[in-house]
């Protein structure tokens, strides 16, 4: 008896098309992104990899995806989870900046630390300006965020994994997570057992599902799981580590 | 203190646009059917009703619907509740036949006592049959529905409206209904008291929310609600009504 858990990246962004910081700002899919969650679907039907109940972040960009997806294999009718916990890492004072522009302002060691240390966030966001979510009323009620390291959304991402996502594979459901590059990578961390410095090199592809088969203890039967599309996964993760360059 | 309720019928489904009884055969939206639900969701938006929980059938057409029109209201983020219950009347054999074909086969009489009828289902579909649902995963562990009056839509529906929905209104959030044309017919007719004569003559128009404020008992303050664009929802209703002419 194993449990499956599929991992499914957004589909590019708006954001990530213009090599922005992206966070927690809500921007919509590219039209290649619209295209990725559509064949990320069509992927989950060819494997015969049907979802059960699929759960999202509170981004337009997963929920998009995830709608996407599930009806182009036929799923759009499974029950829908959200919540905030599987949101990207929030990326306090970076969001909305231009990711070349901020790695020439702060250098290749500053520049990596903010988007590759385990535990070095960003500065704060500040309250009130453009890119901050203090008055966006789907975080009403939560603890306030205004920047995260990867730890950080690790932290926030394991009660919801205890008391959501293990309950629905203990059902014996396919569970899809729609999600973000950080929240995955945090996610896959936790699962495969990464280390604080190897987390670093784990590039997350978009549009490209993601299967783990789970043991009893619900960790990996094979580290890293199974990707749908392993060619189209090795080249989009090669895009992923050049950004910013 | 009132509730507030918002009905949302399906934009333009591909079969509407070729005049073919649909019932719970999955088709997906239109060109026009994606605008239309586009365009309720920017009516939303406008007026400042903003849905805090969405409630859709298993169908596709008005799950797309839910999700362009949420996504247009900057509200793709609220939970999600899906039901067959709220799905459109099942029309037994007739799915997936030409009205205009069926109206000439069958006389005009005969037609509109299937259309319009109270408490008339269709002839059953044929188990396995093209158009039949019962392989379909979504209903496993559900009622078999071979055909339905409005009667048994409404009969369907009830229990749903007590356990999802009332709770839902009685917690002061804001309920989206995203639903179709008989699912929605049946709902009206229990909140506005629509004899099963009258019934006949209600008609629902696509992608046009109609706004309803409940009082303490759940009923409407003002019978028939609010349509949030008037002028449109009269004449797509006219439209409606003339269909299979």
């Amino acid at each position: 008896m194993t449990y499956t858990l599929v991992l499914l990246r957004h589909g590019e962004s708006d954001w990530n098309a213009k090599n922005l910081f992206t966070g927690w700002v809500d921007v919509p899919l590219s039209e290649k992104g619209v295209e990725e969650a559509t064949r990320g679907g069509e992927l989950l039907k060819e494997a015969g990899i049907l979802p059960d109940v699929v759960h999202t972040s509170l981004l337009r960009r997963a929920i998009t995806t995830a709608n996407l997806a599930l009806d182009a294999a036929d799923r759009h009718w499974i029950p829908v989870k959200r919540s905030w916990r599987l949101n990207e890492r929030h990326y306090g004072a970076l969001q909305g900046k231009d990711k070349k522009q901020t790695l020439d302002e702060f250098g290749e060691e500053q520049f990596m630390l903010w988007r590759r240390s385990y535990d070095v966030p960003p500065p704060a966001v500040e309250l009130g300006s453009e890119f901050s979510q203090d008055a966006d009323p789907r975080y009403a009620g939560e603890p306030q965020v205004l920047t995260e390291c990867l730890k950080d959304v690790l932290e926030r991402e394991m009660p919801y994994w205890e008391s959501d996502i293990i309950p629905d594979l203990k059902a014996g459901k396919v569970v899809l997570v729609a999600a973000h590059g950080n929240s995955i990578r945090a996610i896959e961390k936790y699962l495969d057992d990464i280390s604080d410095e190897d987390i670093a090199g784990l590039n997350i592809p978009t549009g490209i599902p993601v299967v783990y088969e789970l043991d009893e203890n619900f960790k990996p039967t094979v580290k890293g799981g199974r990707y749908l599309d392993p060619a189209a996964a090795a080249a989009a993760v090669a895009a992923v580590a050049n950004q910013g360059r």
